[in-house]
Formats: C-alpha cells, structure tokens, sequence
C-alpha cells in the first residue's frame, strides 16, 4: 500500500445504476486496503462549476490522500492527475474545470500529468468510460503505490484548464455584484461573497435581483423571523440569502447563476 | 481505538450535497480504523418522529458501538451523548426528543451528557452546522477512546426531551384508538398497534379513518387477495394496513399521523 | 475469516429508509472484517429483469466473493446460494431469475443450496423479510466460514429458474428483431445485440419501432452530431440507440422493452 490510504469520490454519475459501485470494486481490486469516502455523486450531470464549488469549500475537511472526480465531459483533453501540498494528496479528473479552485485552495499544483498512458486503462468492453476506465484505474494504480509519473505524460499546472467561478465585483458607486452559486437544501441561495467583502455597506443593505428590490438585515440565521428576507451567514462563511425557519422561501428568481447586486441602505 | 469501533449514523442530511461525506471524513480523520454504518440519510427534514421511530424499530439489530443521530434542529438545547446498556452504546445527537424512543427500548439511559466543551467542537468557518461541527466531533472523539465526561456536562437523564410517540388507548367502548406511524416503501399503512394489543378484538375488525368504514380480516400479507384491503403483520412484529400485493392502493386518508380506530365488527 | 472477504449487493431495496443499512449491521454483525461493496439498491422495485441484467453486465468487474442479491419476491421457493467459477464466488438470492444471466456469463453454476436451514435465518418479530432474515444472514454465515452446504438442501441447478432475457432474433427477411434492455442516465435505449450481430447490414441501417421507421448510421457516440439519431456502441459492448450529446432526446417509444427492428438500407 502507499500512502495514499483514503480515496474521496466526487462525480455526476447518481446511484441509480451500477457505475458507482463498479468504480467501488475496481479500487478495491487494484488497492484492497484503501479506504474509500463518498463525498457525493449527485451533481447534476455535467454540471462542472457545482462541482468544482463542492470540491472547493469541502477541501478543509478532506482527508490527504486521493480525491476521484468525474463530472461533466472530457471534451477532447486527456484526464490529468494534479498533485497539491508538496504531494500531500493527488486529485484526478478531467482537466474540464472541474479541479481548478480546489486546487487553488490548497495553495497550487507542485505536479500535473495526463493520464496517456493506456496501459494504466482498464480496456472498455465499447466505448471508453471515462470515470471506469482512465480516472478510477489512475487512482487505483497510485492507492497501491504506483508512480504519478507512470500515469503519463507530464505537463506544465498552468495550462490546465481553469475553474470557472465566478468573482464579486465592486462597482463603481460602491455596490457589490454577487452571484447564487448554490441552492441548499433547506432552499437558502448561497451568494459568492463573505462578511469581509460587504463590510463598507453595513447592517441593512439593498438586494437587488431581476428587476426586484429588497432591504435586509445581515443577520445570524436564527435571528430570523420566520418568513422574513434576510443576507445571512452560512456554514462556510459565505453569505446567503434565506428566509425565517419553517416559513416563506427564496424569490424564485435567486436560481444558480443569478446576478445579485447589493448596495448600501441610504 | 476505543471499544466503540463501529459508528451507525441515522440523519435527515440527505445526500443531494456532500455534507454526508464531510461527516464521513471527519470521522476518518478522528478515528481511521472505525466502521460508519450509514442506515439512513433520508429521514424527511425536521421529522423528528419519524427519526426517532426507525432509531427505536431498528435497535435490535445494531452493532453495540456509536451512534451517529441528527435530525431536526438543536432548538437552543445543548446537544447530547446518551450511555445506554451498561455503557456498551454511546448514542450522540440533538436533545429534541431524537434519541428517546431508541433509549427506552434498550433499557433507558444509564448516563447522559450535554456536549458543552467547544475544545471538542470544530471551529467553523461560518455559522455553526451542528452535525459538521458538534455533533461528529463528539462521535470521533468516544470512537478514537475519548471518555464521556470530555464531552461537557454530565445532566441527569431524566432531564432530556422524551420522544413524542403516540401510544394506542383502549376506549370505553373497547375499541383501540391508533394512529400511522409510517408509509413503507410498498405503500403499507404502519401502525403502532401489536397483535397483542388487538387480541380481544377477533379476526374480523371494523377500521375507521376520516370518516370511512371498512371491515377487514387480521392476515398474513401472503394471504391477502390483490386489491383487497387487510390488517396485516409487519416485519418488525407490528400492524399495518395493506393490500394485496401488485394491486390497489391504501386510501390515500392513511397519511403519516392519521387516526384509525379499530372496533370488533358485530 | 473465510476467503469470501467481499461482498457486493444489489437490490431493490433503495435507501429512504433503514433497511440496507440494517443489512449493513447484520452483515458487520457477523463477519467484521468483510469489506461490502453497494453495487446498487436502486433497481424498480420487482423489476426482476432490470436486476439481471445489471448484475449480469457488471460480473467482468467484481471482486471475487459474495453477491447478495435481492430484487422481487421469493414467490413460493425457497431463496437460493449458487457457487461459480469453481467455487471462488457464491451468488444468494431468491430464485425467481436474478441469478441465472450472471451465473451463465461465468460459466454455469457449479453447486446449488436452497437456503432450507432456519438455524442460519434471523428470527423475524414480525413477517419474515427474506433480504433481512434469510439471505443477508446466509451471506454472513458465508463471510464468517461458514459451508455451503450448512445453508440447506442441496438442489440440481439445471432446476434454478432462469432469468427472462430477451435475445435477438434474425427474421427470413435478414432484418433483426431486438428490444430495448435499459434506458440509461444520458436517456440513450441500450439494445439486447452487439456488432458482431449486426455485421451484415452495413453501417446505415433502417429502425422500426412502434410504427415510426428511421434511418441512422452506426458511429461511435462523440462523432454523432447534437440532436442527430444514431446507433451507436455503449460502455459494455453492446449497441444502442442515441442522440448527440446536450440536445435531443431519443423518441418516447423507445421505452424498456420495446421492440425494434433493425434493417439494411436499400
């Protein structure tokens, strides 16, 4: 065994058919005593910026050791392996996007290569499947042991291919723009800023979405009155915009994607 | 390692976003040779009861150990670990009247302690997610052979919130007030009545719900004709009313906490 | 220990509620030091055919060892243990089909148990569940050592039920009846023939299904242009029916089970 004993899954595969639990018995023929923690494999299908986020604000909590991403398409580049924190841990993928912020996280890539090397692929039946026969077969070789540069051909961390993620932008007459990036499940819309970006604006600000204008309070979530608006702290030290416990919800416009501008109350 | 190498976690978590995972992580961090048993992270949020009655029916089956318990909120009590069975399980969770039901069933509590110490919390990045940051960090410390009375402070048992779960009541009339505690996967009416309970009654048996009446035979659910409409054994030793198998439906009145009162036919 | 460290399981159970995991418990219950694979819990309910062929199509990748399978009812027989490839794994299910596509793919059984012997079933509290208190047990019983033939009376397996499975069938007329076997996650309708099935008729083909006819190509998935129809090769070998990727959806007929002809271009 290497020291890569645990193996952290992030994908778009679901678990209604059997192509996760192939991924399972494929590691475990290849790395018997490797630990395997599923983070989670219901990203929407290619949906490569959820989980490029999810990897992102969930790198603090993760063991060292591997991480085995698939979401989205390889879209004509070679999946890669990248090693981060001074070969603390290995994370493969495609090179889509999917890596990029939590590698950022983690302070950079030391080592990049691509997965070129066929002798490492399980050979498919049919066509190739991605996360079942590069990905998971790269991972498996490294969990025993293997050589990160055994997996192919070595390239420069800078020419992989970025996370789209969108950044806040301060406006000229001082607002802020923002963006959902994310819907919970108790239906708050989690914007991509923190208390320290906002903090010129003060206590009540202006939300302002599709067409629509709102004041709120920045508030902790249990401060809340049931049913009111209000921009909170969330449990990653973003802020979101919820509404009281067990009442009223989210205007349905604050969808993924959408543009949000904050502004101080005057 | 402690004696607790097994953890069994029952959650309204869900596994549409990686939290479920984060807990995973946590835990292998704290204790890497611990078994996590997941029996469930699809309670509906917030549905205490329904928490609280899988904890109770699937008792007899658990490994001794850890247990793992978040659904609902905290609802300003401190968070608990309840030592059951001569300290052979350690049951963590909210004191929202979770554990209750789980804790009768194996004989009460013979310790409980609120998780009062924040050096055993994890510090969060934003607001305070008790199964991330409370609740987990309590589970791994009693798995890597922390003691108990780490935890915070010891209160006394009786003290916790009980569980709501409603009894049957024998009327004045002879007739047995009951109630559905759970819709199964097949569509099957559970209700929280025994054969016991029922014995006076006879095999035919009037059952009223929201203003219908309908007279049905004490069966095995082998037996039942499909379409037909029975009082049938469960397989946790419980009623439940049923059709026969493949066809008709229970009447859609039978929701979870609907009332049948359940009379001798004449 | 016995050699059978791993055990996958494949079932119809789903995971709403606790009973995958009480399988979970039972099994580390008996024999801790097994390592279970989940290949898949989500199967439709009773979709006997649908458990077969995943289990069937997923063998070329298992660890060797145990398979617990559970997908419909016993319907009247006994749950049975099947031992293939020479003993190196053991199939338990019920005998209703689900077995029979997997045991043929490894070449045959070579001994078959009916698991007859209620000293290795859990006593039930109430119905007998026969995943819960038959197979699972017999799985631990296996796991922990246990003989094969301790299970029950031992039975010819030329006397299992086979599975139901559609092969393809070439008319008089040249042209090649076959079925759609799975509608997958991208919504592609995999078909019951591989290329080899195919070869006669040449790399354009007419469809039939449901009174619609259509002319496609035979291409490999990534050359089919976005809402273009196409026959294309899957994952496992086999051919199916697809749209080019992000648009398009194969036509609503092309439900599982559906009939479809396939035919040379003239």
């Amino acid at each position: 065994m290497s020291e890569f004993a645990t193996i952290t899954c992030v994908t778009d595969l679901g678990t209604d058919d059997e192509t996760v639990g192939l991924l399972h018995s494929i590691l475990h023929e290849l790395s018997p005593s490797s630990r395997v923690i599923d983070l989670c494999h219901h990203i929407e299908p290619n949906d490569i910026r959820a989980g490029a986020l999810m990897l992102a604000r969930s790198v603090p909590y993760l063991s060292p050791g591997l991480v085995l991403a698939s979401v989205g398409e390889l879209s004509g580049r070679p999946a890669i392996a990248v090693s981060v924190g001074e070969g603390q841990s290995i994370l493969v993928g495609p090179d889509n996007g999917l890596l990029g912020a939590a590698v950022a996280v983690v302070g950079g890539a030391s080592q990049a290569v691509q997965l070129t090397n066929e002798d490492v692929h399980n050979a498919s039946p049919g066509v190739v499947h991605p996360a079942r026969d590069i990905i998971t077969p790269a991972i498996g070789h490294l969990a025993a042991g293997g050589s990160l540069l055994e997996l192919g051909q070595q390239i420069e961390p800078s020419l992989l291919l970025p996370s789209l993620i969108a950044m806040p932008r301060t406006e000229d007459d001082g607002s802020i723009s923002a963006e959902v990036i994310r819907r919970t499940r108790q239906g708050a819309a989690q914007l991509n800023i923190d208390r320290e970006t906002l903090s010129g604006l003060g206590e009540v600000i202006i939300l302002e979405f599709g067409g629509d204008q709102r004041v709120v309070r920045l508030q902790h979530p249990a401060d809340v009155n049931p049913g009111q608006l209000a921009l909170v702290d969330d449990e990653y030290g973003l802020l979101a915009i919820a509404t009281g416990q067990q009442e009223g919800i989210v205007p349905s416009e604050l969808l993924v994607g959408a543009e949000v501008t904050l502004r101080e109350a005057t």
